[in-house]
């Protein structure tokens, strides 16, 4: 079985790390992919809705990619907005999941509920979108930003590992949150670390998502193709997403 | 005033279609500028998950060059979806709202209830989503795809006019719809001659936020910059999310 | 166009702030109309339940009033609490909007989250019963009563402007609002001075309805005469609504 | 202890017949006591949103009323839309109950769902309000209007018993309806006939209102008087409510 | 009328506690038996998700003893967590009613809002359980554990009292609850003292499901037998559920 | 990595089933282990809310009986009811899944909806339970019994499985439901055929539970011990939950 993680940020150095974290919970005969664009072919990092919309075109392009390559037996999207989702969905059928949705399905079975400490402040508006997409409102009990940009988690000092530290324990003391649930892929390995501190499950969404998309495969379980999630429409004047940079704005009639 | 309203696909005639719908209600003192991107800079159509990321791109695009212009007092996302709509507020300060949007707000305040009347029914998740992300899932009693593509929308002969009635006349006869959302730019020319044969209220996203952006301008009421809707950090390494097509995708450490 | 405001209590010094407020956004070709009960007609302030219901029935005897001289092209109920707006919409096909479901719409279009600041807590509940019924709930992040009664904000001296500034400012850092809807037509003429000093939109929901109203009459979109809003029934016994005052209780059987 | 029911409307025929209906269920030791508008003081019938405030305002007069000769040890508000319910708890502190939020309570207790089976379908949104207000939009599984006017309950033949059976048989066959909910004070003296025929509870307001004040009584709860439902503020230049029939509108500024 | 309260736990003196509440809101005409499991036959109090199999267990037993006796006219489980209530509606066709359900029905009409003050934290989940079931989540606006186990409330000293007082304070004044419901059978002999302490309602569920069940009793309204809540299935090979306790685990092709 | 499957019921035929399902997709270096109680110990099936409970008791022997035995590396509650999960949550600090929610949390990521397809359509109530205590209220968008006991599941001959079909067609067709949710652990052997006819993934909860355990244990999470979770309070005088079918009742002060 080969897992495919897409890192759809160009940090060559985060993509390693959601390589190892998945590779640690991935167990015998599962091969673990992970890859990321090329510098300049997708944004360094995602913390606004405009990264969103460049990751999710570089998911895309990433699913594309490894299609053209033979394919995977399943994908997960190693962001935490999981962007692009629903467009890799209606790419294949085999499983895909993204890591922030693996992360909160996993968290709300380890107890009732759960906190989602992740970097930027700005990016819990995404954070609130997926749990109302993914209906988890009453088992999220509170969402942190700690300040900490992403890239900045690419060198998590011990500074960094006591600040989120302490927003996961004011989520267990003040919120009452059962889990943590780690709301950015570069804090993957901090996981097991932060997990020992606290005394609580903390939850890495690349490691969730990795044996959920394995345990799918092992049920052969993929995609439903049903409608929504059949393959994109084809229309042939059309030229492929992948050349929307060239986008010039033509006025009509103004 | 200048408004300026942006449908994502590349077809002109719809983007005139757009431009003459907000026109008719933009009241004196309003300009309004309709743009599209040009030939291959965007989706044909906005018909799946992928078209919505590369028409969400494309708006991105349509702000930041129509920005370099001098800008304008306001912005209309002229495609069902919203695509780009949490991005493009991110990226001015003055109102910015989506045509679906828009008619969904102004659809509650006709009656109790209304039902969307789409094209193709694999595009009603993407309408659930909007629904929960705006909060009217009881209002919403109904949402149908009549199957009509939405290029096919350019010539609306009787036939898919007949068609779309139909779908109205269900939604009212037998959800109790006390209004009708139209689910598509596309659709802006028929919603009178609906909301005539129909004797319920019709709702054009195109027109409903073309008033909406007015009113608002006149309240001097934009975005707000607080937090998620601040300018997006800019990266120093990064490469424009505009040259993201020559995305290509590198294995990391497989 | 002629769109008449409602103000269902009985200051005449409010009134004309209301129609105020409404001429600053209208735009050209939009007459202003604001009416309010005579002294004795209509409760001095709404500031409970048992006025919300006397301010129902000073709206439908306005509404009545109007229609009998003429009519309007558009209603808009100029009291927070939306009383007898939906006795309105039975009565009329034109659009009729209240400016509580007015500023709450349009501040849900200028980010994700709002908080209201009004008059006395006790018309919290109130408030609480719009939000679920035109469903704002995730959006409202907070609601206040400045404990300040609606007659004295006639005239807001410096020091009910800096304690209703000091909750906005509280619901802005504490709670996250992304905007402000000020909860009292009494407030119209603060707007203005609390968004510069808060730097987040502030709504005023006279300002809201007369935007709203004004482009739905534009659009051609009424109020849907289907089932629950068609005209009450008349039943021929029956003494106006109007006549209630003189109303005596009668034991039956006891 | 004395328990006061008070119907909104004009009709002595139905106000006997809620007093008949509570009697049955008042046990020992309650005095009942149903009191009406007399002619003209208020609405002939309670079907629509207009009527409903003048149902607000005739169930303030009748709480005042016996206020005035004594008051009573609890109230049931005997309409089935709960007119004036918020503003009757402000008048009192003893237990004041709807009749629709007290057979909703009940049938809530007899199984899983419910449905509501009313007279004009026109009322069914204000039931859906009141489902919102106290939070039974799962429980309530179907509502209908069987189309039979207020006034024609009070000559209940066996054709208008067969046309609510069949709602109600209707209601438990396709929805699954564990319980029914009749939504009319004029029902009352129908429901242990439709009980008989259906097999599953059949719920009347003015019972289990009548039911759950006696019960309050007993248990010396009442209205919580904190801030909400505390005496609404009295005005000194205000003219009672009670004279608002002689409204006149007065235009300012127009 | 005879109404049976079946207290889970052994502890005879807080049946006792549960007898006397109930026998002081039941009115003339109804006798009150309150029974427990022997010592042994059930948990000494109900303080976890273990003991609340055990308590249904109990509650189903105690129910099939009474049908064997002659059965009641109507039911009540006096145990917060409201264990076995479905179950024990599956094996009565009158009337069964639990203590968290009936205090939150009741406290639902003393007002808008309501807290839960109750004994261990760790109850608290079970508490929301019941809360999402019975649809209160919004009227409910806060859930206290003081702490207290459920045993040492038979000894409630002026301590313990205080303690109690204490979280309920807070309720009212930060959370602003309308009124308090008692988490446990066991306070029940508190609540008129508490009451009178904080000026708003406080409830007890003894007290309240008893005069609910007694009213339901007087309107001849029972428990639905229609699907769900059908007598249960008799599987001829089944050994009673009461003999589980020899229950011995057994390997199957491990 | 040894996972403990718990089949509450009696059935040794249905617990090898079950044993059989989990080996199928537990992967390399997971040993299985299928238990159930011992004739007489436990309910013959799962099927009303009285089985329910005794299935509860069932599960927490099962899971003391294993813990007295070593213990696991984590357990499986494979009755869609998800009996005792909760209680078996505080008994260990390992990974306790229902194959309810855990068929329910897989489903969800393989599209947008699912629909359940169970045995008798008296459990369907407690489904419902299920899905508003998971949250995926919105995501089932429909639940049908399909009148087939689960014993006769046991033998599923061409005739249970056309039924099945029949139903799960229905639901993909006429409520769109991207996935099938199979509601009961004797249906395990269906799945591939069913989907297979489908052309929908079909999801078996014993296979998904497994997956997620397995991905769990590899992922260092367990249950949370925090509060609710925690082990549960033991009282010296208190007699084992097991020795409750000893139970007798003992009226006190009636």
């Amino acid at each position: 079985m080969r897992i495919t993680l897409i890192n759809p940020n160009t940090s060559r150095a985060m993509t390693d790390k959601i390589g190892h974290a998945a590779r640690e919970v991935a167990g015998p005969g599962v091969e673990i992919v992970a890859v990321c664009p090329a510098p300049g072919a997708g944004p360094a990092a995602v913390e606004s809705h405009v990264d969103e919309i460049a990751a999710g075109a570089a998911v895309i392009d990433a699913v594309r990619a490894d299609l053209a390559a033979g394919g995977s037996d399943g994908y997960v999207i190693a962001c935490f907005g999981d962007p692009g989702l629903d467009a890799a969905r209606e790419l294949v059928d085999v499983p895909v999941v993204g890591i922030a949705e693996a992360a909160i399905h996993v968290a709300a079975m380890t107890g009732r509920s759960f906190a989602i400490v992740t970097t930027l402040s700005r990016t819990l508006g995404r954070a609130q979108d997926l749990l109302a997409r993914y209906e988890f409102e009453r088992a999220c009990v509170a969402a942190y930003g700690t300040g900490i940009p992403v890239l900045e988690l690419e060198d998590t000092g011990s500074e960094a590992f006591e600040d989120i530290l302490g927003w996961c324990e004011r989520a267990v003391r003040e919120d009452g949150a059962d889990a943590i649930v780690l709301g950015c892929a570069g804090m993957a390995d901090l996981c097991h670390r932060l997990q020992e501190r606290l005394g609580v499950p903390v939850i890495d969404g690349v490691a969730a998502a990795t044996g959920l998309v394995a345990a799918m495969v092992r049920m052969r379980v993929g995609t439903s193709k049903r409608d929504e999630y059949a393959p994109p429409p084809v229309r042939p004047a059309e030229v492929a997403a992948g050349e929307a940079a060239t986008a010039r704005v033509a006025s009509v009639g103004a």
